[in-house]
């Protein structure tokens, strides 16, 4: 099914909350329910929130309520997050009070076997009832940071991004944003489906092929249950929004870990790799990968063709990322004559103008990141560029000093950098709308890479990861088409 | 041949100069030669250096010399960062003051073509007449961080390590520093060999293995010259110290780039592949790969098998570990009954003890880094471990001052948590001697995992790069004898 208006889904509400009621958070900081509950105080969600508790009072700050038939609405959403044997009685007296969209966090279910099965089944009966619809059980919760909110046990600070995640691991959620961070990435909205009693990621699938905010779509996979479905809602969608997958079942260890996580039975790796590229679905080998892919699917336009330009100051780094790229199917051509002639003038006798172009050294940062890929983008033979960072600004800071710069020109100087390759950054992409990445040794954090990928400039930490990106991006619109 | 003592070699006055000659520093800040002046000043070298210089009478706070001729001594070494056009006559001024190793970091010779092959003859006539070994030119200097040595432009800021690099790319050794800082890595010395006029990467090669700092020897390498000479050093070295290769020169853009880069014929990829083989190398496929196997071939001990154990508290980072640790060869058993029993305590009934063993939480960090990991390393079927470390600093702090603990007391508790972790890495290799890894997608400048990190228990940014390194201590330790 494709969803036109997203608030026909129905995860609408479960990503879109106007007020939450929570169980199983508490005045004790560590327990699980608190810090889910910590989370979306502080990351400043501004809907109602009804902690519910048998005894407290109040529950951080906020006025607690010993039985969910008190709550002076009918909540939008209730958050559980109890042992396993309270769950099914809640969750009962959350469909007498109308509540009709659940996220269970409680484990302990169809992912242990034996017992954990039959309760399941109750629980399942539960949500039928009431036409409850949830995520979980066994699910680390959801989180929409456009509207504040972060259903997991850790905090994100804020930032909202354009990357939708359907994931069968809450982990790849709560403990992802400090790593998407650092790219300058963020969830438009992550759901974590747990055992998918009622809600699978097909459904999440679905919703972000939906949702404004999401760009770009990342899946992480132990199992599809639902194989048809899932193929219909891909092919929908990929033609309008790139897919990247990672399937983690179809290795004999992968396979296992997955039954003892999910309790999810895997199949063939074989099978899956044919329906991914059926559907147009990139897939992702690590979680690496799948993040990488998405950054660059979601922030570069659609090259026409494969024929890479890689511009360097450094032979070494220039050799090593031309070699990768052509491992992994990009083509380096040698640059137009025209190309050549207007290159010549920036490039010092040790320099080169083949492809990688190398400089040897930077006499000028305008020349080597704005006037030189200014010429090789204009080149009707080049369909994207890499560009080696090397911007090591301790040293700097160092260098600085010695001129007798006070630490305010400095900081200065250096803001001004930023500023500009911000500028360069945006100049680029508005000019040519052909794909330019990076790549750099140095810390993704240090402020002067920051402020190019703050400008949706991507830079990896190393070559391969460019161009394994690129070859993602150039696959994604060479998809045959259906 | 193998060096038998580490000074009959003919580098070890280029590794190890007692006195320096430098020419083309200057008090110009931004000229190549005072750059590397200054690095080798900020690093701490304590050798004499003498800057020759046309007109100035001190460079960089030095006495300057107008002439080789009137230092007051022959300097072990000559240093040379002058235009292409005045080197042949400063080589030749150096050998009749009698200094018998230079480097010349001055570009414009072989790599260039045309004059620059005639002019690379001339030198080499020069070094011949005078029997200088020189490193270059157009290479980027050495650095022996373990006398503070830095011959390249970027300062090092002084880690000494274990990694011997030899390299026909300057840049993998000033623009690595920070880089490799981060792993908690550093060079023991590294050769950049440029064009390789009369020392080429064999000599290094053999110089590595004999140095006593070198645990593990990388190569990056463009192409191989004396290939029968190269099979020979590897032979000799590989069954005592590990060799790690990375070979760009396979791939047509690869060769394409080292032609510009060094003046280099690259051949075949297969060939390259079966000679590593051949002589027991560990292969690389990208500047990353290269330092990550030096990681864990220079700092985990021989594993007795390929069998690991995967230890997680979070589902989805142990079944994508536990997929790409299967991809790359490695197996993943069942624990044995007797481990099953003894991990029982420790896990909640919502976790589980197959292969990854997950927590699902933790209780006591003691239990997941200590307690858990001895049992597992005890038990005879698993022959080494890999560790999710999920460790988020921000959030701890954060939650330690909710708690009402003042900075100097979260500072303190910081501190004991780095310290005890630290005790653990060293316990669990004493204990066992069975090769531990750990992965994060934290920042690896993050205190907690620095400490982990700082005590030689390598913890990567991924799995994979987890998985691969394991493999590759594997492939080392599974060579076929000769």
């Amino acid at each position: 099914m494709m969803i036109g208006a997203i608030d026909a889904s129905p995860l609408y509400r479960i990503a879109n909350p106007r007020s939450i009621a929570v169980w199983g958070a508490s005045n004790r900081l560590s327990s699980m329910g608190t810090l889910l509950l910590g989370s979306m105080q502080e990351d400043g969600y501004t809907g109602a929130i009804y902690p519910v508790h048998p005894r407290e009072q109040t529950v951080r700050g906020l006025k607690a309520y010993t039985d969910v038939a008190d709550l002076p609405e009918t909540p939008d959403l209730a958050v559980i997050v109890l042992p396993t044997a309270a769950v099914c009685e809640v969750l009962e007296a959350c469909g007498r009070k109308g509540i009709r969209q659940a996220v269970i966090v409680s484990g302990g279910f169809k992912e242990i076997g034996g017992d954990g099965i039959v309760l399941e089944q109750r629980l399942a009966a539960i949500a039928e009832r009431y036409r409850i619809k949830l995520l979980g059980p066994n699910c680390l919760g959801s989180a929409n940071p456009h509207i504040n909110l972060n259903m997991t046990p850790l905090p994100n600070f804020g930032r909202a991004g354009y990357v939708g995640l359907a994931s069968q691991s809450g982990s790849f959620i709560a403990q992802m944003y400090d790593y998407l961070d650092r790219f300058g990435l963020g969830f438009s909205t992550a759901f974590s489906v747990g055992n998918q009693l009622n809600t699978d990621l097909i459904d999440c699938l679905e919703y972000l092929g939906a949702c404004p905010q999401t760009r770009v779509i990342a899946l992480y996979i132990e199992s599809i249950n639902r194989g048809r479905a899932f193929i219909e809602a891909a092919r929908a969608i990929v033609p309008h929004k790139p897919v990247v997958a990672l399937y983690v079942g179809g290795s004999e260890s992968g396979r296992r870990a997955a039954f003892s996580h999910t309790g999810s039975m895997s199949g063939p790796d074989d099978l899956y790799e044919a329906v991914f590229r059926q559907c147009g679905i990139i897939r992702a080998q690590t979680v690496s990968e799948l993040f990488d892919f998405c950054w660059v699917l979601g922030s570069q336009p659609c090259p026409t063709g494969n024929r890479l330009a890689i511009l360097t100051h450094s032979g070494g780094p220039g050799a090593a990322a031309a070699d990768i790229s052509c491992r992994v199917g990009l083509s380096l051509p040698g640059f137009s004559e025209e190309t050549r002639r207007q290159l010549a003038p920036f490039i010092p006798n040790t320099g080169n103008v083949n492809n990688p172009i190398d400089l040897t050294f930077t006499k000028d940062p305008q020349d080597f990141f704005l006037s030189i890929p200014r010429i090789l983008l204009a080149d009707p033979g080049i369909d994207m560029l890499m560009i080696y960072f090397l911007m090591p600004v301790d040293i700097m800071r160092r260098r600085m000093a010695e001129l007798g710069l006070t630490e305010e020109q400095i900081a200065a100087y250096l803001e001004e950098m930023v500023r500009k390759n911000g500028e360069t950054a945006t100049t680029l992409r508005d000019t040519f709308s052909k794909p330019v990445v990076g790549f750099t040794y140095r810390s993704l954090r240090e402020v002067l890479v920051r402020g190019i990928i703050e400008n949706e400039l991507p830079v990896f930490p190393n070559p391969e990861r460019a161009a394994r990106s690129l070859a993602a991006l150039v696959q994604y619109h060479r998809r045959p088409k259906a």
